[in-house]
């Protein structure tokens, strides 16, 4: 505890394994169910409706952000929002996160701290806490976050597998930004000499992913019939979604936000004297559809919902399977494939 | 799922991410409170108690385990038994895991299914199932599992914070059998040339800990006022409680098991000529009071306690800080600083 007050421009390794595991909770929020939280061998939540929602995320450097792009913050909010959103993702409200962090010996300390600015931000954006973790030495940064949430009593979650012919299919939040952002990243932007202004907050979007937490339990109380958060790219997502209900899904494109800012940004990237508005729109389109970590969510809801503003209707069900842009296969068709 | 069946001899990268997902998933038993288990954005567990206890620890190659040494088998188990033991520490009943496993390209897919399966078979022992997880890439093996358990209702969780002077100390569970099982793969046992055959289960104990998770609620039921398992070491992990409580514990040496097997991996790896009892002795007691590992349970119980025979009393808590071992500082106390 004595090297808690003033970490800045120390090593990890000379602020000790139980100061940095002191420094990283005092910065985290704690979370309001929990009984027994950071310190002891386990947390302990209250559980008051009879379940537990429960995910798990790495954020490994190097596979999901570079250090040299994201400081800490960001790889914070990043490795937080990538759990919570799997949470949202079933119609639940995050509580609490536990935060197993490996870091090689010459991370400054400072990094680690913003980083653990970034996973409490984040949390307190949710409505959740920091409730444990495990610290431990690596070649470089790995982050797994355990989020936990709840669905109200009685609520049932919603699952991929729920999705049924005649429904239709909205998203809530932005598609295509964080891969139009990571563009931009590998591109140069936005350091490299000349660079245009980046478009408003695409490098953000690919950084700090901002899921919208609210929408995850507001689409179960509309009734949504299955649910999915937009981590490997929107036709992939929806490919889960289609597989697991047994159904078939097709995306309208004409339904897309496709303009302001990733028209801005294919601007940036291709250079006028290159451009051709239909590979400029083909490009645009395959950010949209197959670009992965908007952390959106992408839900089904019997054709008759009134869905709230946010929610924007891009597609419908169909009896079949697989999923189709405009009746037809999409032929960049894709997403992450870990292996 | 088409690689399901027949993974032996391929590598993770033919097998593909969602094909390592199906095969692992085939080896995880399912957690009999889950209502969504593997497959979809979060899992869901009831939890009719009203709690969750819940803890995550990594398991990294290089710094818990190296692949020399540890079978994928006998990864798994450690990698369970870790978050495991935090569970049963708090007096609570293991229902469930969130397996995240990141593996190098070039490991053999037997080698992760190998780890699945020791996964699977210590959380039989747990009597807990396996409801989620992440996989990525990185350049050596890390797991991070995240186990959840319950406590009876109504019953609080024994915390490390609750030893009061006067109760007694005791553990189920075998002390220094990690460390010396450790010592004995160090010094080349059991493959170097002319080893002698090694000391019944300690080269075991180490690779695949066995922590008595029935000895946690048991605890709980008999009154005790504190527990911890034994992951730092003996003094180290009654230091977090000597803390925690605001007490000073003090551990009697005599009360301790050094005998079989402890006594005949000393006379293994100490050579006859160089041998000294008394330095025999503090190598054994060493291991005992500051080996880590062995994630047995230490707990604090009312000095009228009567305990059941698995339980073994081996100190005392008194009023003031600090761990003693006979009386007297430990003169080579410590146990893992990670940093």
């Amino acid at each position: 505890m004595a090297n808690q007050g003033s970490p800045h421009g120390q090593s990890l390794s000379s602020l000790g394994e139980f100061g940095l595991i002191a420094a990283l909770a005092a910065r985290f929020p704690p979370a309001p169910a929990a009984t027994v939280g950071i310190g002891d061998d386990s947390a302990v939540l209250a559980t008051p409706d009879g379940n537990v929602v429960a995910a798990v995320d790495f954020l490994i450097e190097g596979r999901h952000f570079r250090r040299a792009w994201s400081s800490g913050y960001d790889a914070g909010v990043k490795a937080a929002a990538r759990s919570l959103a799997d949470i949202a993702a079933m119609g639940a409200v995050p509580t609490a996160l536990l935060v197993a962090l490996a870091v090689p010996d010459s991370l400054p300390a400072e990094w680690a701290l913003d980083l653990a600015s970034g996973i409490a931000a984040e949390c307190e954006r949710a409505g959740a806490g920091v409730v444990g973790g495990d610290t431990a030495r690596a070649d470089s940064v790995i982050v797994s976050v355990t989020a936990l949430g709840s669905l109200p009593a009685g609520r049932a979650a919603i699952c991929r597998s729920g999705a049924r012919p005649g429904d239709i299919v909205a998203v809530a939040g932005p598609l295509g930004r964080s891969a139009a952002g990571l563009a931009l990243l590998t591109a140069g932007w936005p350091d490299h000499p000349g660079a245009a202004p980046v478009p408003g907050g695409l490098v953000a979007a690919h950084l700090r992913p901002a899921p919208p937490y609210d929408a995850g339990p507001e689409a179960a109380a509309l009734g949504a019939t299955a649910m999915i958060d937009t981590s490997d790219g929107l036709l992939a997502d929806l490919g889960h979604v289609a597989q697991a209900s047994d159904v078939a899904i097709d995306v309208t494109t004409s339904a897309l936000d496709l303009g302001d800012p990733l028209a801005a940004a294919a601007d940036a990237l291709f250079p006028r004297t290159d451009r051709d508005s239909a590979a400029t729109t083909k490009k645009i389109l395959s950010w949209v559809l197959t670009g992965g970590e908007d952390h959106s969510l992408a839900a089904t809801f019997p054709p008759a919902v009134s869905l709230a503003p946010h929610w924007r209707v891009i597609g419908t069900v169909r009896a079949g399977s697989g999923v189709t842009v405009d009746g037809a296969p999409y032929e960049a068709q894709g997403g992450w494939a870990h292996f």
